[in-house]
């Protein structure tokens, strides 16, 4: 096996491992420092027992970018912030694409990246833009931005 | 991309997924239709939400066994049954590799497979071997063979 073909298997193992275990989330959080008093923290996460550190290793190598930190107990995460760290996690899943429902996650994922790298989170459109997509993510967690009385109003 | 290399790059996503949410069991239940009062019952099971269920299709038909069914509440499972089918996914697993600490498992899984289709499984010495290799694989679940009164006297 050729090392450009190793290099695609192991890229594809880890997509279906990210397609289990992974999650692409987006917070917003109050900050009063940020101009607008809120700050939107995109995040890409995959936790493991501690015992299966070695392949969150293995898969931070890969990307290039990330920590690796506790999760709580005895798991650890490899966890993924910042713009430019971001771009390069949707470049990859650009390349090895996610199979399950996921890829929805993802897609609105890789839309906030853009929006943030173009600075749109900024401005009171681009954030409240942010915040409707980033509520569509993850059903289960309420936008504390969107349930604010500064969006209500 | 070749249609070689889109099968290998499917496999590896397969082997990634299921590093993340495959399971590889051994079950040792009482049966006393069976000559020694207790059937082996090895199973490969994969388990989904069922809005992913389209995923649990595209292995299943790739691997070319097994059925889908409900798991619980809003899950599906994929569940390969009886050793010519569970050969088969020894078999694809042997070329597709594991990463995580899961590939101890399989490991095991795959000895007790070889072991079954030998036919080991019938005779007191192997059914206890296998009890023994099975009740390594999943620690939480205590093995009711292994505990049984025909073991311990």
């Amino acid at each position: 096996m050729g090392a450009d073909n190793q290099q695609e298997r192991l890229d594809s193992w880890i997509a279906g491992f990210v397609d289990g275990e992974g999650c692409f989330h987006v917070a917003i959080n109050r900050q009063p420092k940020m101009t607008l008093g809120w700050q939107v923290l995109p995040e890409f996460r995959v936790v493991q027992h501690k015992k299966d550190t070695q392949t969150l290793r293995m898969i931070q190598k890969r990307v290039g970018c990330g920590i690796i930190t506790v999760n709580h107990d005895d798991r650890n995460e490899l966890r993924v912030r910042g713009i430019n760290n971001l771009m390069k996690i949707v470049g990859f899943f650009r390349i090895n694409k996610l199979k399950t429902s996921k890829l929805n996650n993802f897609k609105k994922f890789a839309t906030v990246i853009k929006m943030m790298k173009e600075g749109k989170h900024l401005k009171r459109t681009g954030l409240k833009e942010i915040a409707e997509i980033a509520a569509t993510m993850n059903k289960k967690i309420k936008s504390k931005y969107l349930e604010s009385s500064e969006t209500i109003r």
